[in-house]
């Protein structure tokens, strides 16, 4: 159909629709950047979507039966904007439009999350919306199974582009979502042929309508600019038993001269040809104007979900004040008043049974303590959970035939669990950890520092974090990765060193609401280093003394996991020369860092010779060696410079010199 | 078929299989650890294609013309070591089986490149060893069309199992492989059902045939323990003008009490389970013991591939000797001789000219006069064509129906972009480089560790590397990412400040024979910085001086890239003040750590304060600022805390306080 035809067939959805594409037009202009293309593309469809099947309230954007819609071709940033503008959501002014990707402004380049109501998740990086999906459609599978279809009942919609489904994350969320028959799911793809470097057929001649199918999806088709047939679709898609994606043919830059060519995609400022395809639309309004009748029956539209809204709400508030309250507790993200004790309880038995173990087991050890007590966890682990230690004995598996299951098989997809625990998290109501080895951080990066950005107090359980994972070799083996997790900002690493640290690690990480944690846990057993029990959580302070100097301090070693027991035997040889020792167990740097000043001087005095200890690489030890205001003292560092290799753990430890007596050369040659 | 209609069906396959099976049996128990069922699965499979397809000689395991065979599961390494062991390649001992997995034995627990001929790639980590064959089978077709298939004409075989085809790598592989109609590409799925947490099914219901068939891949099925099916299946699939996925339909572990479970993937150690699965076998033999009919009958079809490689070396030698010199020059990885004298004269023209330009522009130029006088680059880019600058006018695209283009697109796809690089360089005849955004060296960064761990001088072109780049927001803005890449082992890293420091790093990284290098280069334009002409490369220094002080030196400002402008600027107001103020451009920290000690204090001497300037991450910056030794400086820098921000890159830079002006006030407050 051409535009005339358009026009003519629907006219009123054609206005509301065009409302989006000029103000998408008039804010990529007056910032002189953005994406103009895809918004005027995806109009009909996303019209059709926020009119007659979205159930959301602007009133309440944070409603928490609403549906959920991602765009995942974030690029398209503008398409949200306007229609949150169009719906009626109060933030969402028109100066905001106007102010489009400047600084301050709520109507940054890409959709993040928190900065603006009605924006579900940050995206921008591709691929990451329709597997952040998949966690939300999970989250909501389970809570509906647990609460109750008359609590939770709502669906996942999700617009993604091409650049989308190449990347290969979206591989792994079709798949998962495939298995797991997320009917709830509804993923629209803008079907438009094109991407920055030319026609998709330059780098793709995939049949994605076939490949989703092979995943055991249902898919549909639909012309992305017929209103009908895209209310056909999404009705049919609403009554699968499966998840769906429906193949929506558009045009990218509808109308412009730019339609369907590449150039369409990026930011269309031409103003002969803005104006052009202004008056192809039938649209003779100034920039950013929306005429009051096109914005009044917007704004109906957007009212629609006041009424599901409230009688939601009378139906949440039937429930018993305990289960409200509950309900509250677990969308706001506080950890139950129990976990508290539960943590304590793992501590006090720690220091009596001192066992020797790995922190992967330790961690399965407050995992089995705290599972039962914190009831919206959901676990999980990429194809290790045995090496992982994920899966306590009472979470049940989520299949579709037990949705009430808090385990989830991932599968060989650490890159698609990440970007899954994202949208559980952001979903609300559940609170999602799963494991991976350490060195397989990799495959997930992209969605973890996400969950640095979106500050969402998603769990990482990287076991297997050193060369002490032995024969499996440098492939497996991390080196760098402590680094890159700490370099990340807004990421908390922790690297516990027995059970007790263990204990208090994920406290620190159960009970955050805004930060990611990393934890960084030994595959080889270690002895226990805390000895006697104290009620404080000592990992929260990232640093602390764990034994002291006898007589004269000259020397500080600093060292995290595996390595504080090296600390603690080099320690000991150093007294026995009458070197006075202190031990700093490390577990987290971020932490230490978020401490006063006058707390970090306590535990790292000037003066003392410092030598870390870590089997990784040197890359931000220095601050804590060399001093954090520079001159404070001589510094060593006992560790990885380079890749590890294949061989028992045992040995790899003394060829690559991490060891008490070469700890002690080291310190010998600095004093 | 059970095992015992097997036997009696094909004895003597049947005994040189059981050669695979039970060296693999008897390795893993001697080191207590590996993985077993894999190569018990395939050892048909393998079998068949070793004796009867696989073109190679293990008397010359380098040879150019050899198929290449890629074991993508890389836990079943025992599998390729058998064979290589079996076939008689030299250095695969039976000394060296027998140590498998122990320090200084070449039998690694994951297979490694460089370690051991005959394995062309290091595998371990899921997906990459099918993406990596991507590259493989594209370099193949590209050096075919431009040598002639009497010098170039091979195959790519590939062994895939279920992990490596969940792993979302795995799908930018396929769609690449298919659209390219890399018919020479046979990947072989290893279909048994099992993965570590149990049966495929738990995580996953794809139809991987379909899967493939919707990427154009031609799809084949056979019985995985039927060397006759596993024949007539491989004959088919050579005979495709498209790439072919084989499923072959194996029992992970046959003929072992783990057979068809996920025990089975792991080490199968038990000592009456291992003589039980023997005598299934009918294998009578004690440990490591190869009876020689079975080992002589091995070896002959080892030596089928001389004859072929003979041949080959007699048409190589009636090419020219011109010919001849550039064919071995490719392969060994030189630059040619003219490339010096063309970066030379990049040099010369801009310090003549001073543009004002972009480093991704400056990145161009340097191509642009580097690509036609080495025509072993092929370039690339994930997408992002024309923002990463990678395309020069005269290489051609590479499609199916120009085999000779020399620039790929390769779609959204920075980790198989990555991946097929790494398998391009590994071929050899070809020097691949590839561009993507900064920020999305996180999608490739399995890849890019790989590319440090084998040593391949892969280059990426990293663009957009800072908040530089604007309004796109923190989802696009690089902060910790120069970190990361600084963090992974024999890993350069060069941030170029011009249009010269880029010629020279271009030069570093065309150069090199064993690292790869990444290139972070502005979106924003630069002003020049290099105003003299020097033959010396000074990038490949890492540091130097750029600007001295006048009168006493008090301060040293550290800058890369985009940020050496904001040094010279605050130098200029430091020294108008009267403070002297030296300015050391350090375009690669890696670089300058390889010079010697008295370089490096040269260049940065004890004394002055020192302070840097990034606009990423402060880690990595404190060994260069306080001191290598400790005890040298006070230091500040000036960079990045925390993500960007959606704005335009000059008001970004001014709110995150990198700038002259607050570079003056860092440097006064620690006078």
């Amino acid at each position: 159909m051409d535009i005339e035809t358009l026009r003519a067939r629907h006219p009123d959805h054609w206005m509301r629709a065009c409302a989006i594409r000029t103000l998408t037009l008039d804010a990529v202009a007056a910032a002189n950047s953005g994406h103009s293309g895809m918004p005027m593309g995806m109009a009909d469809v996303a019209t059709v979507l926020f009119e007659k099947h979205l159930n959301f309230d602007p009133a309440a954007p944070r409603w928490p039966n609403r549906d959920r819609f991602i765009l995942s071709a974030g690029h398209g940033s503008m398409l949200i904007y306007s229609l949150l503008y169009l719906t009626g959501y109060a933030d969402m002014t028109l100066d905001q439009i106007k102010n489009f990707r400047q600084w301050g402004a709520i109507t940054a380049g890409h959709p993040e999350f928190g900065h603006v109501a009605g924006v579900e998740t940050t995206t921008g990086p591709l691929g990451q919306g329709i597997a952040n999906a998949v966690g939300f459609a999970m989250a909501e599978e389970n809570l509906r199974a647990r609460w109750g279809a008359k609590i939770v009942d709502h669906h996942t919609y999700v617009i993604a582009g091409d650049g989308c489904l190449m990347e290969g994350v979206s591989q792994e969320a079709i798949a998962l979502a495939g298995k797991q028959q997320l009917s709830r799911l509804i993923v629209l793809w803008d079907d438009n042929g094109i991407t920055i470097d030319g026609k998709v057929s330059i780098a793709d001649v995939t049949d994605q309508k076939a490949r989703f199918a092979a995943s055991s999806w249902n898919v549909l088709s639909c012309d992305g600019h017929d209103p009908e047939d895209i209310d056909r679709a999404l009705v049919a898609a609403k009554a699968s038993d499966r998840p769906t994606m429906i193949a929506c043919k558009t045009h990218i830059a509808l109308g412009h001269a730019a339609q369907d060519t590449s150039k369409g995609h990026g930011a269309l400022t031409d103003a002969a040809q803005m104006a052009a395809a202004k008056a192809a639309y039938g649209w003779d309004h100034p920039a950013f104007v929306v005429p009051s009748d096109i914005k009044t029956a917007w704004e109906a539209k957007g009212a629609r979900g006041a009424k599901a809204h409230a009688e939601w709400k009378a139906r949440l508030e039937a429930l018993s004040a305990a289960k409200q309250a509950e309900f509250a507790r677990i969308f706001a993200g506080e950890a139950p008043a129990k976990l508290a004790s539960v943590i304590r309880g793992v501590k006090k038995a720690a220091v009596e049974a001192m066992p020797k173990l790995a922190t992967r087991a330790a961690s399965e050890k407050v995992l089995a303590a705290v599972n039962p007590v914190m009831t919206e966890t959901i676990g999980g682990s990429a194809d290790l959970t045995g090496s992982n230690n994920t899966k306590t004995a009472d979470l049940g598996v989520f299949t579709p035939e037990d949705r009430k299951g808090r385990y989830v098989y991932y599968g060989i997809r650490e890159h698609g669990m990440a970007a899954a625990m994202n949208g559980m998290a952001l979903h609300g109501g559940v609170r999602p950890y799963g494991g991976t080895f350490m060195c397989f951080t990799d495959y997930a990066r992209p969605s973890m520092r996400l969950s640095a950005l979106m500050g969402l107090p998603v769990v990482y359980v990287m076991t297997h974090d050193s060369i002490g994972l032995g024969e499996d070799g440098p492939t497996h083996q991390p080196v760098e990765h402590l680094a890159i997790s700490r370099s990340t900002p807004n990421t908390v690493v922790i690297r516990p060193a027995d059970l007790v640290e263990t204990a208090e690690a994920w406290e620190v990480a159960l009970t955050a609401k805004t930060t990611p944690t990393v934890l960084a846990l030994s595959r080889q057993n270690l002895p226990a280093v805390r000895k006697a029990h104290v009620n404080q959580n000592l990992v929260a302070k990232g640093a602390y003394v764990l034994e002291e100097a006898t007589g004269k301090r000259q020397v500080i070693l600093i060292a995290t996991g595996s390595e504080v027991e090296i600390a603690l035997k080099a320690r000991a040889a150093l007294e026995a020369e009458g070197i006075g020792t202190r031990v700093v167990s490390m577990p987290s740097m971020e932490l230490f860092a978020a401490q006063d000043e006058a707390y970090r001087k306590r535990v790292l005095p000037g003066g003392p010779v410092r030598v870390a200890i870590e089997a990784g690489v040197r890359q931000g030890w220095d601050r804590w060696l060399l001093g954090e205001r520079g001159k404070e003292t001589k510094a060593g560092f006992v560790g990885m410079a380079s890749f590890g290799a294949s061989a028992p753990m045992e040995r790899l430890y003394k060829e690559f010199g991490i060891t008490a007596e070469n700890t002690v050369a080291v310190v010998k040659s600095l004093l």
